[in-house]
């Protein structure tokens, strides 16, 4: 974790105080927001539209490592992975409540590093703190965020919706994340071993962007209002892309060929598997925590969804009998398994 | 914590099929809870109600210890402080989403005891699970609740309506679980030292009862808007009453006096404070997690209120500069200084 010149300890303040003094910057924006921090609740208007809530836990030790997770960036993560939730459903994202329990392992100015970057967060996906809570851990940081946002009732994408011919469809690229993690624990493991070696991360940045601060593709979705597609399915992609779009498969009843080639990798990511002797296709397959959106269209938006950047048309549904197969560059079918990252480890 | 002739390691299930399994028995109950677990969010339609959001983290050795907590009841527990905070906003509560970080160390079987507490809880106060996060921590188990609620806007009640001569009451009795936690901190202690000896825990139902099982208190709620009484201010008092009160008197910029020998202290509380060599007022005063409600009412409302019971009238509000002051039962008057649970405790 960054240490700093200035440590002022939890305990001197107490938890009214640091709930005062790491909130005390944030407003709020959104006029459906009508309470914030400040009562035994929050109060949401959402006037006639509906609700939509969901909540991601982030644990120490298991979804980041202090040796080299900022924790600006990663403030600005735990928003940015619950917003993903919301976009997902097509929502719109509005109100976030941030929980965190923390040992006395962290200074008062850590966490006003981590809510800087929650800060960040809210302001750039436009959402809101209106609560949570702060308490203390005895082993390491725990944030538990949840996230609100709405829709209209015909807005919304659940991942039922997927219909045979339907295109398929994913933002941005796939298996920059686990690439990047990959490689911050290695320079972590050399660094352990030798630390007189500085870490090794030039022309790294997209990948280990991707893992550090990964963005909630708003714009995408805000791009597909735009021009009046709204997806028949769509999950964010946490576990890898095997594992979501048999999500949808399973939920929609029906199948998929994905197109080995149409998936879209970063040149960064694609050397780096080779350097780790992996096959891309693996890594965009099976690796996670890209957040980028997977959802399906009707084919009639074949022509809208090309004026959109940063999506790639990589298959399409097809009956629930014919099953969900990925067909490579060889023109080999192989049956896609989910092999998203267990988070289950063992206990010190 | 409970171990079992059955034991089924967490690694053996995967997430989602521990989820499956924590989850199967719940049914959704309120019309407004339109999609639960099983999207990237649910979705809430609250039609023209106005949406009430409050969160609470509980931690292992922070808030609770396996040495005495049943998971069970810990559960339940979980889900009623949140329950507690919605209906001190005196809205309905509606729905619920629950998060749990565990270690290894808990099996299966543990986790569904856990949530078969959260079942009995969301079954009494009638709310539905509707999403959650499951994830393995490092150390212990961490749990994050979020609860939602509705109500018109003219029926929310802040903290900050209290007015000069209205009367201040409480629900229930203080001190309790706060004296039921010193008692099995005692008996841990005992048994620790010498595992032969049983703990003495014989005619302290009531406040063992009050610091494993707290009720959140529907049942006020529900008298009070059958007698179409609004309260001015109200707040569930978690922190200890000296501290809640402050808290009302600072947001609605009032003073207020209270009268020791008004506030409700149960007999085996008052017992075993003198056991302790403590004074029962001052557990009352200081002591938390009773989760009953603090409020003001209107003057008008004296009858009234008088016909519900469990409910007691401490004192009343008065101006701003006249301060927070304790009564005694000698008339001596104390000003009232908040000295709520300090959580923030060292890291081992």
């Amino acid at each position: 974790m960054s240490e700093q010149a200035n440590r002022t300890e939890i305990s001197s303040l107490g938890e009214f105080k640091l709930i005062e003094q790491l909130t005390k910057n944030f407003e709020l924006r959104n006029a459906s927001s009508l309470k914030g921090i400040g009562d035994d609740a929050a109060v949401i208007d959402n006037s006639n539209k509906l609700t939509v809530v969901t909540t991601d836990m982030l644990v120490e030790g298991i979804h980041f490592d202090m040796m080299y997770s900022p924790l600006l960036h990663l403030g600005y993560k735990c928003i940015a992975v619950n917003v993903s939730d919301l976009l997902a459903m097509n929502a719109e994202p509005k109100q976030v409540t941030v929980s965190i329990a923390i040992s006395n392992r962290y200074s008062v100015e850590a966490i006003e590093e981590l809510y800087e970057g929650i800060y960040h967060a809210c302001e750039y996906y436009g959402v809101d703190l209106i609560g949570g809570d702060t308490t203390s851990s005895l082993k390491g940081l725990i944030i538990s965020v949840t996230a609100i946002g709405e829709a209209n009732e015909d807005e919304i994408v659940y991942r039922t919706g997927a219909k045979d011919g339907d295109l398929i469809c994913v933002s941005g690229d796939l298996g920059g994340a686990f690439l990047g993690l990959q490689l911050l624990e290695r320079e972590k493991k050399i660094f352990l071993e030798n630390p007189g070696i500085q870490p090794d991360l030039e022309n790294k940045k997209h990948i280990v962007g991707r893992f550090l601060k990964p963005e909630a593709r708003k714009d995408i979705v805000d791009a597909m209002r735009a021009q009046s597609i709204v997806p028949t399915a769509m999950i964010d992609i946490s576990d890898g892309l095997s594992s979501e779009i048999l999500h949808i498969c399973n939920q929609s009843n029906c199948g998929a060929i994905i197109y080995e080639n149409e998936i879209p990798i970063h040149p960064e990511s694609y050397d780096q598997a080779l350097i780790f002797n992996m096959d891309p296709t693996v890594c965009a397959l099976n690796g996670g925590e890209d957040y980028e959106l997977l959802f399906t269209i009707d084919p009639k938006h074949a022509t809208a969804i090309a004026q959109i950047p940063n999506v790639s048309v990589i298959g399409k549904i097809v009956p629930q009998a014919n099953g969900t197969f990925l067909k490579t560059k060889n023109d080999n079918l192989f049956k896609i398994q989910a092999q998203g990252w267990e988070s289950f480890k063992q206990e010190n």
